[in-house]
């Protein structure tokens, strides 16, 4: 089969004759059909997963060709990324993907879907609802990464939240968040890109005033920054960004201020496949390439870019 | 009146000639029975706080001799540092502390209780229930520190808790939160400090494992290292200390693990007269000096020193 291999060179490696996976006990196999470049991927071509040696990928739509459960068989799934041990005190406790020992697809132990075929732990299938499109489903993996903020933070439709950050990711929280009713702030630096925010709320390169919750969604130390400057004594500071090193931080700041910083990260896929059926959610266009174009795949700008591969 | 002031030196001005004050329109007038020195004098004399002028302390217990409310006086009283404008968004949403124009006595904009007459507005005071001696009540304000843990984070009893420090504020930390029958762990520096803490849980010196909540509790940075290695994946830190200066912190940390940081600093005076008066926390003994050997109060080596003054 076609696939794209992460090979420790900095771009990955075409391939056309790579074997079918085998899906092991309780796992089912997938035709991939749509897959999603994200942000992360780009950190593996960089270097930020030395270890792993695969196929790369892990937003995908597909379709179940073999099961450990044969109700899935010729379902359209979208899936989860981490399968952990089942043993553990993460898995024990709902926090498989926290799990020490868990295998990510297209980054840790595991092939990921920038290829024909990829095997997942059948437990983490999700099917995706009947009229929705690959093209839409294929954005259910970084939805729900936007919808891990509900899930960890109450979120009072009766305050103001800032948003800081104008790419994909900022640009799917506003997307969740609004739908809250609460004000939004969307707080860029690129004034170009913040127009695509205006259906969320107010957007702004010059942020003043003080806000409840404020989401850090811009990849970079400096958006922590403008976060501490924004959030409200007693409010709450997510951070979305992840980013190599060591910043330098007032940690009195949160003790003075009594104020809150909550880490988040990926989140659930089934009130993703909700909205996005119901269209409650205004999608970025993701732009296909074919696999053999990797190149112009990972160089494009677009807001979302992808491979068509089935 | 006798009193001891901040003026500016390394070393408060003791006098005995300072005029009594005079109450204002919403305020008391409070003779001062005991008073506690707390860490932040000594920060205050350090040069904490550069701009104060005044009478040092914030810790105390009196009796009110009068008042724009008459049926507070005669009573004893302890009272909480903090008076708002009444009219910012802080004092309108019930975080008058966190007023951007507040007075804090012994601090900023307001003499404190180390002298033997203080003004404090009517509606920051706490009556001293019958029975409970000020030796006791004097623990007031630091133990309602304490409480703001559980007012700002759920205490589930079911979950492992690690206290880092071996100090005052960890001790009345502990002296809470071992209340909520959760597994409590000290996690400290010096052993023979850590003896006090047996009867709160399990003392150690080197920590292994994982804990759903850890406290920082020991006033410097290198406590919030050992709260990132001792806290579990989705867990919670309760930042406590505050520390001159910027560290340098993998912020990543708290995304990738989804780990959350709350800051935490003056808490609820009711639920500790409560505690104090029901006789449920334990106390370290208070070491009382004069005024006017104010030398020998800083430098006590006790776990908690103040001054007799009333």
């Amino acid at each position: 089969m076609r696939g794209l291999r992460y090979e420790g060179q900095p771009v990955p490696v075409y391939h056309e004759d790579l074997p079918v996976p085998v899906s092991g006990p309780e796992e089912s196999l997938i035709r991939i059909g749509l897959a999603g470049i994200c942000n992360t991927d780009r950190e593996v071509l960089k270097g930020y997963r030395p270890d792993f040696r695969g196929i790369m990928g892990h937003e995908f739509t597909g379709v179940v060709e073999q099961s450990s459960d044969p109700a899935w068989i010729g379902k359209r799934v979208v899936g989860e990324l981490n399968a952990g041990c089942g043993a553990c005190v993460y898995c024990r406790t709902g926090r498989e993907k926290h799990c020490l020992d868990r295998r990510v697809i297209g980054m840790d132990g595991k092939d990921g879907c920038f290829g024909e075929y990829m095997t997942l732990a059948t437990h983490l299938l999700h099917e995706i609802p009947e009229g929705l499109p690959d093209e839409e489903a294929v954005f259910t993996e970084p939805l729900a990464a936007a919808l891990e903020i509900p899930k960890q933070v109450h979120i009072d439709p009766d305050q103001e939240i800032a948003v800081i950050g104008d790419g994909r990711l900022a640009y799917l929280t506003a997307s969740v968040l609004h739908l809250t009713g609460a004000s939004m702030t969307i707080v860029g630096k690129h004034e170009e890109k913040l127009e695509a925010f205006r259906d969320f709320g107010k957007v702004t390169v010059k942020p003043s005033g003080s806000f409840e919750l404020v989401i850090e969604a811009t990849g970079s130390p400096t958006g922590l920054t403008t976060a501490m400057e924004l959030v409200r004594k007693q409010g709450t500071i997510v951070l979305k960004s992840t980013y190599a090193g060591k910043t330098a931080v007032d940690m009195s700041f949160f003790a003075v201020n009594e104020v809150t910083l909550t880490g988040s990260r990926c989140g659930p896929f089934e009130p993703a496949l909700n909205l996005l059926k119901k269209r409650l959610v205004k999608l970025p266009q993701i732009e296909l390439y074919d696999l053999k174009d990797f190149e112009k795949a990972f160089a494009s700008r677009a807001f979302k870019a992808g491979f068509r591969i089935g």
